[in-house]
């Protein structure tokens, strides 16, 4: 396997904006070019994460519409689909084609425009990648099933409604500096315990957005960082797990655990030849308070069941020994489906070259973990970046 | 770069069904497995092609759910789109998978259903692989864009009307003995000239379907080929070319020669290490008549504006020196989008396995190609196969 190397990164504002699906897509697309030196160059691929363009933004066939507008024809162009994991779905592709040697140079792009339609109109969308028999029919909503997982967790654990309320407090503290977030300001325990009920116990503030945005990678081999002479900012893909688990929550073995994330971490620790306690700083998908606690455990930062107890002594802090979502997490920087996975993996970058935002820099970190969810806990990308 | 070998294949009837996305796709895939004898191993990952499931049948994160219906979680899944060249993306990507080392053993499935929408459903969502601006708003089809084509080829090279119907003459002729195949009967020149004229100068005849249907392929490491003793009906991938062009027609250098064609059979050719003259048989992409004449050109196995001079010496033929779309093309083996490229590839490798339909068997070939067009004429693969 060739080594492949993240040479660029860049991301748009995340929120509800004013800007077309290609307008947001290809400004992230070019800042990653200019970040990594390449705007003069010819990609050999362009590989595009976005989970339903066709319904959001009512356009089709956006890999070669993106390579147009680009300018990157005639290099191939491939649109990759795995629900909301679909960004760290499409950096797998493009790290694939690096380390088979079939690409050089290719730019990886995650973008979802989800504000545009009518209200109503994401929910509809988002459902389709639930089981229809198993789920939907009956009214489940992801976000209900989230909430059902969190009762489970509650009653299993002991945790309690305040204490988990104190992973959403971190997200918005660390999304108030960073400048791109979806939210920048924080919220209280106070705050949450007074909010409205989305789906019992979880409040408004247990539930990630509804955003716009884009964010961008550009993947090298070896020769051409060589070539390009960045080595020095250049950060290698150590890692890549892809694990899949059944499509409803209820054929699932477990609530509290999801299969997938403990699967396709154990891929990606096994490529990189590294364990849980290994990594440095993580990007996990908390498109709800509670998946983040789970997903801890699950990749094997924090005991079954205890991963409160490293939130509450402030371990998954900015300034702590595993920092979690440093930039504000789905929950603050926002969660444009496409395009989460890719800057997750932006933002652990951003943290392995030291160019984090002011106040959001973890201190020296060599490892970096991002984990992406597809459907509802069913589609996991586990990656790992290093220096 | 690892080799890459194909080690199982199938397809199902393809034409109007009454099956359901997944009962298609599952059929497909399971008759794969136990054609390369993988039915109880685990595969390391499925990558599904399929063009727009989300519209077609309303059903989101087909790779999940196919995984999850197949049995094969929890390896990881992933769905590629690149518009009705879906399916060699997702060939693409499961070679690049295993030409990495990420992936041993991988099932890459290629699936559509269009039939089951109301009429006039599926060409608007086909519309949206098409430029809006440049294109749509303006009524153009594909159809029209394919006529305007056919019509400036006629003009710079003196194509008539009645030589054009060799084309669908052969394809049908050869789809009459593919017991597969969407229509399974012969057509006449005489009876192409009086047919109803969709976009003129082309007919009926020179339009491929609208059709359900899946195939399905096993790819495999060499370490796993030699561990399941399979090297006899091995197929290597030779090599794998992928380009695209502007994506509106107007914006484009030629409108009887398509870029991303010449491209992409170029990037092929150099990976396998040879040249249109080694190729023994060939899948290309017939979604209209003329579109197969403007292949040959583009790829190089006929001089340009004289394609038609090989038809009608019969040299492409089954029993000729070039033979192309033996099994009937997009024309009579009919056309559901994300399961066409795959579909080409199963139809390769069973002439370089010698297992052809009866009286479809080309004598002795060793190497074959298959060009699968995505968008209208923007998103090209050109797949090498050999022994």
């Amino acid at each position: 396997m060739e080594p492949v190397f993240v040479i660029g990164v860049s991301m748009t504002r995340f929120g509800v904006l004013g800007e077309s699906f290609a307008e947001l897509a290809l400004s992230a697309a070019v800042e990653a070019m200019r970040d990594s030196h390449t705007l003069e160059m010819s990609v050999d691929r362009v590989v595009v994460g976005s989970q339903s363009p066709e319904e959001f933004v009512n356009t089709g066939h956006v890999s070669t519409m993106l390579a147009d507008l680009l300018g990157t024809v005639p290099a191939g162009a491939t649109r990759v689909e795995t629900g909301p994991s679909s960004g760290a779905s499409a950096f797998e592709l493009g790290s694939a084609l690096v380390a088979s040697g079939m690409a050089g140079l290719v730019l990886v792009i995650g973008v979802e425009k989800m504000t545009a339609v009518e209200r109503g109109t994401a929910s509809r969308v988002l459902a389709k990648m639930m089981s229809y028999e198993s789920e939907t029919r009956y009214g489940a909503t992801p976000t209900a099933l989230a909430a059902m997982i969190a009762r489970r967790y509650m009653h299993d654990y002991g945790l309690t409604r305040d204490e988990l309320s104190l992973v959403p407090v971190k997200a918005h503290a660390n999304g108030a500096k960073n400048p791109l977030a979806h939210f920048q300001k924080g919220v209280s325990v106070e705050k949450i315990r007074r909010a409205r009920v989305i789906a019992d116990p979880l409040t408004l503030y247990d539930c990630c957005p509804t955003s716009d945005g884009a964010a961008a990678l550009v993947l090298a081999s070896s020769s051409v960082v060589r070539d390009l002479g960045l080595r020095d900012q250049a950060v290698r893909v150590l890692g890549v797990g892809h694990a899949t688990d059944y499509l409803a929550v209820q054929h699932r073995l477990s609530l509290t655990s999801m299969g997938a994330t403990v699967r396709a971490a154990e891929n990606a620790f096994h490529m990189a030849g590294l364990r849980p306690s290994d990594v440095d700083v993580c990007e996990l998908h908390d498109a709800f308070s509670i998946l983040e606690l789970i997903a801890m455990e699950d990749i094997g930062i924090a005991q079954r069941g205890h991963a409160i107890d490293l939130v509450k002594e402030g371990l998954t802090e900015v300034s702590g020994d595993i920092p979690v979502n440093t930039t504000g997490g789905l929950k603050a920087r926002g969660h444009p489906t496409g395009a989460t996975g890719v800057a997750q993996l932006r933002d652990l970058v951003l943290q392995l070259r030291g160019d984090a935002p002011k106040g959001l820099q973890v201190d020296s970190p060599s490892v970096g973990l991002a984990h992406n969810i597809g459907g509802f806990g069913n589609n996991m990308v586990v990656t790992l970046l290093g220096l």
